[in-house]
């Protein structure tokens, strides 16, 4: 049942250790398959190195187990919700990778200092509230879909052209088209974070990149996309 | 004799080195079995690569070796103590991390900034004063585990609520249910002294997660046992 | 055809991945034969794992695809300008490479502050201004090459003297006698940049050291070549 | 010819690469027969991944050649100057450690911060002056080990208590009573200004360990050599 889609999330899950994006299990990697609507995440506690396919979870996107002996990891219902609410994601990476979840830590959002950035990024990564007490105790993890979905729409962006969020006191999100290209996003969301530390350390700021240079950077990278090509970043 | 343990105890060794918490031979994690009282611990000055569970020690909780050619770590006498002390610890493991001893040397304590944090450690990690001359030359090793002891009574702070310590000047040392989960903390405390130290020079300053987060991240984790599940963070 | 020349970047691109100056495909190494004008270059989108000599990419210095089944780099017409216009020129390296990059988006060019910066770079590293938006709609990977010569010529710089540029808001272009020179060359920036940083963050400014290491140093590895070694610093 | 010197001497060069303390071929490791008053040194320009016994170079302390085909390291001077002037010296490495070296940059010497740098320096690590011009042009390998001099006795440092230094603009050099130990000491340098350049960004000042933990972790290491049991440090 969908090896396919298992044996990318298996790979991109591993990358996870390779790429020293996560420490011993701080990190999972979903996809979707929209055509059944169902989707395949890492297992609760399973060492990456001995993870197999047949050890991944399939569920519907009702959270029912479909597929798997295994539990799926904790955070499966912020993934839910994402796919719930956007039908364009296809992959979505959690981390605890260190710099990027070091900028949550401190309650900053990641502006586009670089070409780095705006190849994977156009504009400003968001940063997202901490949970109130009322929403941690009805349902911690849905409601941090909640939250980030609350963050996209009171910003007005568009979960594709950003595919990317920084949840306050916590860890990233990154998601694209494929559970690849979450894991991607992971490495430049990753890397960006690095950058803007060592910038903050050094300088006690960040500049921003001219708004030409964001524009064309992106385009270069994902413009054939009709749906992305035609926002003006103002 | 004791064959598991020692498996466990040579791997979380062997880990130190392959998961880059330790440089040369900077480290050591031992574990105790219960039923019969007797701990195993790392040889001193033994190569991590060529480590056997044949090389390991062997003691009794008064220090009288049982079993092994080799001499133990130089910090057994600290491990010991804590063994003697708190019989809920299964496992012991004590580093340089250069991230968790850099803060050590600053004098500086580990609050909770984000769930990294709180999935392993309920609050924030103590900093143990100093040893003063007269306790350095009495005895050094043995006194270290006093201080530990000092200062989780003064703090009234739970040792498997809180299964970490920084000794000011000196380096941390991390405990747990087991060998393992010794070996985990010390992957966590070092994960989260190198944010607080990327979060002070980027910021200045660390700002608490909210005491809600906390406790549900805490619990998320830890709640099943009961001891742990009862306490309010105030 | 080329075969050695494309055997020589096969193994520095693949260098930049085994020596870290790269995340995921972020990077491009290429050399030229200056006895038939013809580069050669790292395929777009190829994984340097996997890639072999056949996948490299050969052209004319206007261009044209002289061999090879896979685009060149993005990144192509910005090697090219280089070639064209600088005939001392024999290899080109670019990467992301994180600490380079992060000098990038600070806009802060690279003063020698030791004999490391000095063994391959004599006096300051510059940083080329961002492009203008005509001259990014206009042609990007084009002007980025042109703006390079700009700086060098604006400083009355020699280009094997100081064998790198940063460029603002985006990243580092190195070369030298060889692909493998540029390459050597790319590491010692990143290194640099590393320590200058750092510098930084530590102490708030960098020093430059005295003009008379600067010039031994250089000379001790370069001064066989008379072209250099006339050279005053002033 | 010195068969098993040339073996600790090749695999401490080995180390070098393997525990990152190194770039390209930036350091080398030598060490000496004080029987015969030869030194086995690491040849230049050879990588280290393919060099073999065969390559390293034999010398006798006036700096003749009496085995090997290659040219010795271009440190080699200031190798042979420190073993000239201190007969007890038995191995030294040189590295452009990235930490050590920023510091060297920062124009810093390095206190004792904590039990890591006790157990290896007694006290804190001296900065050495940059040449000046006459001693550039003069001897400038030759000249650094005489600077190295200079800075222990006018500092009344004994070489074999701090066995380091740090050179102005330049880099370290670190020794021991053979090759390994040599390394090892490089090895502890380079985690103790890792430590001390976070310590600085972080909280901008590093606080000395006192002195009594300094004498006893130093002593717990190496009292059994009277000659250094006896001195006080303060």
């Amino acid at each position: 049942m969908l090896e396919k889609l298992k044996q990318e999330v298996l790979e991109a899950n591993k990358l996870l250790k390779s790429d020293d994006l996560i420490k011993l299990t701080w990190g999972n990697v979903s996809g979707i398959d929209r055509d059944s609507g169902l989707v395949v995440i890492k297992p609760s506690g399973v060492s990456y190195d001995k993870m197999q396919t047949s050890d991944l979870v399939v569920l519907d996107l009702d959270g029912n187990v479909i597929e798997g002996q295994l539990n799926p990891s904790s955070d499966t219902p912020t993934h839910l919700h994402l796919y719930r609410t956007y039908p364009e994601i296809g992959g979505i990476t959690h981390t605890h990778s260190l710099n990027a979840t070091a900028m949550c830590q401190m309650g900053q959002e990641l502006p586009c200092a670089g070409t780095t950035h705006a190849d994977h990024f156009y504009g400003t990564v968001p940063l997202a509230r901490p949970l109130t007490e009322a929403e941690v105790e009805d349902d911690y993890e849905l409601n941090t879909g909640v939250v980030i979905e609350e963050t996209f729409t009171k910003l007005n962006l568009k979960v594709m052209e950003v595919p990317a969020v920084l949840l306050h006191f916590h860890a990233p999100f990154t998601w694209g088209k494929s559970a690849m290209e979450s894991f991607k996003n992971a490495v430049a969301l990753e890397s960006c974070c690095e950058m803007a530390i060592k910038t903050l350390s050094a300088t006690g700021k960040i500049t921003e990149m001219p708004k030409h240079i964001q524009r064309k950077h992106y385009l270069r990278k994902h413009g054939a996309n009709a749906t992305y090509g035609q926002k003006a970043l103002s």
